[in-house]
């Protein structure tokens, strides 16, 4: 059984399509890590790259990814929208597979001191790895930005690994385990958008649906329809398959047909098998029911 | 992308577990090649071996595995239930991930002539890569089974490769490429086996129904209950999730719920993401949209 972490730094570079390009290629350098995606975003000056791989060999893609976003982002001079402490903002670890949160944040905790200690820079725990309770949610973290951090590192801003002291040029940096988010969107035959609004209130955790789950209902043009838009963010806990019966049973009962379903990015083998297993009704289907799985890495 | 190929051969032999034990050894010590499954059946006195990889390792492991299984089964003794011509009986080779079934039959027509050489052996082509219509179906090649086959090899039995002359111990083989096999079983809420027996036939393409669908109605035991016992001999032709339809809608406009599937062995990845497609509506959804699938060898 292969183990598989997935990373997802997010670096304050999104216009400078030299370094943009030596960055994934530091990451790609790494033995055993694959580079899944990258996307810059020139307004927010800012970079998302997805990789993934055996845990120690993401960890060392992370390091080289660091060094060098360390060496070529100056935050006295970064300008864009999107709020961000430092050169390299957030690095998420997650589970893909054979590997639980508690070591990815385990992972997390190892890589935020090595980061620390090597470059003398104030680092965050968030999310699964937070470890103060006002630290799990990264907006609440980033809040004060790079601008506004100096003067908050002796109180709010104490870090929770190294120096209490702004790294002039790479600011500070927030690193966190989470469980591999899902954005899915269903499509309704209607234009119906209070439907959509309905359906996806009654479906999201945060007006007592299924537990994470968030969801809005939209509208789209062209042609003009409704639709249900969902991030999942724990698939081990609601599943694709329960969502997509959740808001079709809530539509037809509507009278209205549910059209398609949208993935964006990626998924894991076993979300993916989830869904066979649950629309098959097949009990104990796992991933090694199936041939490729005895051939990964 | 890797490219897979999956072998499943019959060896006339089921009892001796020392032998089975280095047949299994021979094909696990080609690099690159997974033993997926192994079954000996005492009766039958036969073993199958599954197993897949890149095409020139499929190829090499079943060299290894004929090489051995001529050295120690000497059909001037073998006694068994099962039908058969030789000590290999039947090989069959089945395009699993980037490869076509053309490509299999060049393989299974290479490895053929390549074994009629090596072991002056007579070699019969069924399935895909049958030379002539009579040989397509395995049961009319082996009909004469090894104690009848030394008379006919002048005329019915002429060889496609190989000697018109019966190998004294390991008498003959006969070399395939065929389509994946998906052996699913549907359980009905029910013990009306009229219905299942009814649903099985109207789906069946011997009666009209599905294309590479076989299918049958069943009682089981323990509870009670009926069951729609499908082969899938073609999922790119006809998926589980459109047998999983049809079965379900029939039996529903009985008024007997799906009670849950069941797969038998083990399923290609193509094969369990098109009911994950399926079941949620997404458009090209293919394995590059899996992450584990940049991982494979």
């Amino acid at each position: 059984m292969p183990r598989l972490v997935e990373c997802v730094p997010n670096v304050s570079e999104g216009r400078r399509g030299d370094v943009i390009d030596r960055l994934a290629d530091a990451i790609r350098a790494v033995e055993g890590v694959r580079l899944l995606d990258r996307t810059s975003d020139v307004d927010h000056n800012r970079s998302v790259f997805t990789y993934a791989g055996e845990p120690d060999a993401v960890v060392r893609a992370t390091h080289a990814l660091v060094d060098l976003a360390f060496r070529e982002v100056d935050m006295r001079t970064h300008k864009g929208e999107h709020p961000r402490l430092g050169a390299v903002d957030v690095v998420p670890f997650i589970p893909l597979a054979g590997v639980s949160m508690g070591e990815c944040v385990d992972l997390a905790h190892r890589f935020g001191r090595e980061v620390a200690e090597r470059h003398q820079v104030p680092v965050y725990f968030y999310a699964k790895a937070a470890m103060r309770p006002e630290r799990v949610r990264l907006p609440d973290i980033r809040k004060p930005e790079y601008e506004g951090l100096a003067a908050l590192l002796e109180s709010t801003h104490d870090p929770d690994a190294g120096p209490r002291r702004l790294h002039a040029t790479a600011g500070a940096i927030v690193v966190g385990a989470r469980p591999f988010l899902i954005a899915f969107n269903i499509e309704l035959d209607s234009t119906d958008l209070k439907l959509a609004q309905r359906i996806a209130k009654e479906i999201r955790e945060s007006s007592g649906g299924l537990p994470a789950v968030q969801a809005r209902g939209f509208m789209l043009t062209d042609p003009p329809r409704v639709q249900v838009s969902m991030n999942l963010l724990d698939h081990t806990t609601t599943s694709l398959e329960t969502v997509w019966r959740e808001v079709e049973t809530r539509a037809n009962a509507a009278g209205v047909r549910v059209l398609r379903g949208e993935l964006i990015g990626l998924l894991p083998l076993d979300a993916a098998l989830q869904v066979t297993a649950g629309a098959l009704k097949l009990d104990g289907f796992t991933r090694d029911r199936v041939i490729e799985s005895h051939f990964l890495e």
